[in-house]
This record gives structure tokens, C-alpha cells and sequence, in this order.
């Protein structure tokens, strides 16, 4: 079995996404037998499907983890639903989208299929502050895991899918010359966290 | 030379308070050629004035750390002034003030004497989140730096003193049953940063 | 044609809930030629659903709005989804949901058929702060949102439906002793917000 | 008796200050008997102190209100305190502080002579949100209130001298294109809270 784990580069302004950094360094790692295969996404409305698909379909993956950042978050978010709309910009190539659907006709939601409460109870368990998220926005991210999840339905494959949101990593809030800093983990943490997810998705196969 | 470091028992409903666990964790410790001597304080108007000054007395420290716990704080937050009101509580005794003066005719604030600006650069070159703070509060994180801090001037003494705000440890916000888990940071990236603050401020004795 | 607006009974400790008096506050005015059929609903997950179709059976309107209360939000809510779970509470019966299906089978969520833009234009045009949302949580809420979607989906009707999130008024939040009071707006503001609503729900119909 | 209230003209790349605007529309006003001096500062370190103390020994004031704006604030914030120091920019001239006395060898800081506590219990009996704040900051608003309290102080003055943070209009907010609105209250709600922080002060003289 194979497991798909994707990160965006940088966006918003910001040098730094630590989503796409965990999905290059975790390229080729073996994690409890399966292999690893990494990939960083652009952050594209019109470019990232069709580099997401052919991912898929060349991995064919037991388990795919959408990863993204989420800038004013403190903790792990497991996201429950992706629904289908893109509403917000602009992204990497300049296109700002406003409420439009993400698949035309296609279904108003998609729900993880991964084993998101599991997933929170053992981040905790380890120490990791995590919790279930009700939105993955309706940027990059929810588009991801509305497309992850729409092509494996419409493959009818049996894949454990869904998206999490990281927090910053503390070392990039410390760059930041700000009086309020904004929530952070350690790299180190949201590395183990993502193990810790991989593992739990795979014992719920 | 020596050291004191003070942190604070549990308080508020909580059964862990980071400050008292680092304080005792450290007692003992030799940092920099220098004995450290580590203590946690009780939660209470009342009872913590004498202990804190019996401590500073019979340690003659060069550097005082006094550390608490700031629950919705994402950063090492390195205080800037205390001021002379006590409000708030109950405390662990039960204790409730209302804008009641520290020390009566008093001066209105004093200034912490730590280098503060120069422990918060210190501590971001680190990769750990930090920044100045303008406000201590009312309770007993801003009394026990008033009291601090008076003590030295009265006295005359030439000392290093003041407070340092932590958030909540990682492992501590892991074991609370919330939606929004509030911001943190893990154990040991708070031990190393109060260990950089100390060395920044034998630095700059 | 009428126009349901249902809003809520107090939860959670508070002895207030803004949704529910505006909507009895409403009831039996005339809006643009149009009456308007105010209701306060029950925060019990096991009661509200049918209490809530009897009022749109009855009823039979053009315009549903489902008004409840956002505590941390300050601004007018305007939710773009209803998702197909119950998660949260305990309600005013005692009931805890855990990732409940709110319909078995049913869709994974329902968009809101209100011309929600639009209303948020409206109301920033005349001064009150809004803006869409893409999640109405997993609590009643949500629950009303999706039971309403579901209800006129099935039965094929076309009618304007969706979920308004109002913030505290400033004189419930005037009553809490806290040190850092939420976000508020005023109970006229709150009122006036309803009335554009509909105003420019019904000129999109 | 008269009554100085002071407020700012924009800053920070907005285009509307309510404190600035207050002031001027109370200019001239009679309350309770009394006449108001309304005036609108410049967000400058090195033009406001002079201003100010002009217009206070103009004056002759028995009570003095230093309005200013607190952009992520719910509520009335009464300040009880202003230190010594300027740290933040650029103001409205380019200038940027850094960790600098406001009156060299000055006290590290002034308490306000308002009766805090009596104007946040009236402004909350009334229905306005309120509440005690322990830090003005460390910009214009803080430096306004140290230079005030400080320049009575060395005349040996009774006056009642304050400095009062007011949230955003929500109009102001309405014109903000932004996901999450921030915190407001209506116009005419900060200028009845104004009215009733000045009746307040004059009861207590």
C-alpha cells in the first residue's frame, strides 16, 4: 500500500508554508511498511487539480493526507467536510474566485474519510493539541480536498482522504516582527503529528 | 553569583501550572558557572510577599526571574512594567481584590531591570515566539513582580529582575476537551527559553 | 407570500438569546406587504425538527430565515452551508450528539438559497458589519439550517432559505462581569439587519 | 467648571478616527451646565505634547477625557494607567520609538484620577459593553494620557484626567472588505457612553 501526502508552497505573502516542507522532507520515507510518496502543490485554482489527480492515479494510494496552513490556528485541525465552492484570492497566478463552484453540478460536500475522531484522540493522547474543524475555508485547501475526494468517489475507490490544517511553525512566528505573535508549534511536532495521522488512517483501513 | 527563578503553584481550576514546574525543575541546575535556585510560589495575596522576599534575601541573587502562566498567550511574553493595584481573583486562598494598592504610596509602576528588549531578539533568533508586553495584569503574576522589584529598590541592590509570561505547554492543552484549543507551546521549548533569558541577562549584568 | 423567521430559546447558561426575541418581537408584521410568521424553537435536537416543519407547513412562505446566536462573532453572519451532522451540547434536554447524521443518507449539506451576497452588500451599505460564513457549526444551528434545506428540497418547493448568526446585543453583554467582554451589537441594529434581509430576499426571489 | 475631551485625527492607514471625531462634534456643547472643549489631536510624539498642554491651561478644565481608538476592541476600555514610555510607529510624521521615556527621569508611570471603576459600572447599567483596561499601550494614546496626568501633576491640579479607548464605528467596520469584521459598536452608542463617562466624572469630583 502506498500513502499520498501533499503540502502547498508559500502563499499570501509569506516565504514559508511548513505544509509543503513535511510533504518534500516525508518524500520516500517508509512508515510502518508503506512507502511515502510527498508532493508540494501549487497554490493554483487552475493548475493544482490536474497535478493532484495524476498524483493519485500514478500512487494509487491507500491513504492520502491533504495538508495545508492555517495561519491563525493553534493546534492540529482535523477537517471534517470540504464543500463545493471557491470563493477567495487571489491564489499564486493571480486569480481571485468568487463564489463559484468547484465541480459544476457536482455535490455540495464531500465528508473526510478518514477516521477524524480517532485521529484527534490519538494526536492528544500523544500530547499534540488537536481538534475536528467543521470549515476548511473555501480557498486552496477545501479546493484539494473537494477534488481529492470527488475523483476517488467518482473512481469508486475505498481510500482513507481528508485534509489537515497545521498551525505555523514556531520557528517562522519567530521571524515575524509583530507585538502580538500569532499561534505556533515546533516543525519537529507537526512532523510527528502527521506520523501519528498516517498511522492511526492506516489501522482503520 | 546566583540565580532565582520563582513560578507559581496551579490556580484558576487547573491542575498544572508550567512557571512552578520549571522553577522546581531547575532548582539546583548550574547555568553558566552560576547556582540556580528554583522556587513555586503559593497563589496568594497574602502569603507569597514574605516567601518571595525571605528567598531574594537569602539567595543575594544577581538575576530574578519571577515566571507565571498567561492561558491565552501563543509566545514567551517578556513584561515591561509592573503597577501598583492587586485586582482580581479569588485566589487559592479565596482571596478577592478590588483595585487595592501592592504597597500603599508606593510608586504607581517600576520598570522590570531585565534586558528586555535584548532577551526578546535573543529568544527569536532562537526560533521561539516572543515579544515585549505592556501589561502584567492585576493578579498575582504583576503582584509578585511589584513586590520584586520594590524590594530590590528599597534595598538599593543592583539586580536583574522581572517577569516572564508563558503560554500553556502542548501536552497540557492535548488533555482539555475543547473546541478551540487555546495556543501553546511544548515543555522543553519553554525550559530552553528561560534558560537563554538567563544567560541574556548575566550578559548584560 | 410569508415569511418564517424562527429563532431560538436561551442555552448554555445564558437567560437570553437575541434569535428568539426577534422573532417573536416580528411576529404578525406586515414587511413590504408581506407577514411575517415569528417563532421561537426549542434548542432540544429531538424536538425542533418537527415543530419547525409544522411553522413552514403551515406557513407556506417564500422566505425562511433561521436567526440563532453566535457568541464570539461580531457581526452579521450570513451562512453560506448547512452540513448533514450533529455534533455538540448538551441541548436544553440534556442531549449530547456525537457525529450524528442529521438525516441518514441525506446529502452531505445543503447551500443556502437566500441570495446570501447580496444581503451581506445590503447590510455593509447601510452600516452593519457582515459577512458570509461557511460554517453554521454542528449544534442546532446547523441542525435547523439543514432540517429546513432538506424539507423544502424534498418537497421540490423554491422557496429563499437560510441561517442568519447574530452576536450578543451590547446590553446582554453590558450584564456580564467579565474582563474582556465579546463582541456585541445593539438590538435595534439586530433588528433593522433582519428587516434588510428580508427586504432583499424578497427582491431576489 | 469645563470639560477638555481630546481625540485623534486617523492614523495607521485608515481613514476615520471616532475619537477625533467625537471631540469635534462635542465642541461647544453645554453638559450638565458645563462647557465642552472639544479638540482633535495629531498622532505625532514630537506636535501633541504642546497642543495638549495648551489646551489644557486654556482651559482651565475640571475634567479631562483622552479619547482614542482600540482597533480590536469590543467594548469601552476605561484605562487605568499610563507609563513612561514611547515604543511603536510610524506616527502620522514617520517617526518610529523605541523604548523611550515620555519625561526623562519622569515617574515610571501615572494612574488616571477618573473614578474608573463608577464610570465602567454606569456605562454598563446604561447597556454599553465596558470595561477596566491595565494597558494603554505604548503609542500616542499612552503618551497622551502620561503627558496629561503629568503635566496636572506638576501643577499641583484636582482634575479628573483619563484616557478612554473606544472600539470601531460599525459603519467604519461595514466599509471594510474583510472575512472577519472586527469588533464595533454604533456611533452614536460611543457618544452617549462619552456623555455618561463625563456625568460620571462630574459626580465625583
Amino acid at each position: 500500500m502506498n500513502i499520498l501526502i501533499t503540502g502547498f508552497e508559500p502563499y499570501g505573502g509569506e516565504d514559508y508554508n511548513p505544509s509543503g516542507e513535511i510533504a518534500e522532507k516525508m518524500n520516500g520515507e517508509i512508515l510502518n511498511g508503506h512507502k511515502i510518496l510527498g508532493v508540494k502543490l501549487p497554490v493554483s485554482f487552475k493548475r493544482v487539480g490536474e497535478i493532484l489527480e495524476s498524483n493519485i492515479s500514478d500512487s494509487n494510494p491507500s491513504v492520502i493526507l491533504n495538508l495545508g496552513l492555517a495561519p491563525r490556528t493553534a493546534h492540529i485541525r482535523v477537517e471534517r467536510v470540504a464543500i463545493n465552492i471557491m470563493d477567495g484570492g487571489p491564489d499564486n497566478d493571480g486569480y481571485r474566485a468568487i463564489d463559484e463552484p468547484i465541480v459544476p453540478n457536482g455535490p455540495a460536500a464531500y465528508f473526510s474519510t478518514l477516521p477524524i475522531r480517532r485521529i484527534v484522540e490519538a494526536l492528544r493522547n500523544t500530547g499534540i493539541p488537536s481538534a475536528i474543524s467543521n470549515s476548511a475555508g473555501t480557498f486552496l485547501c477545501n479546493y484539494v480536498m473537494y477534488r481529492t475526494l470527488h475523483f476517488i468517489h467518482i473512481n469508486g475507490w475505498n481510500v482513507k482522504a481528508g485534509f489537515i490544517h497545521l498551525p505555523y511553525t514556531s520557528r517562522q512566528v519567530a521571524g515575524k516582527t509583530v507585538r502580538f505573535p500569532p499561534p505556533s508549534l515546533p516543525f519537529t511536532m507537526l512532523v510527528e503529528a502527521v506520523k501519528i495521522i498516517v498511522k492511526t488512517s492506516l489501522e482503520n483501513l
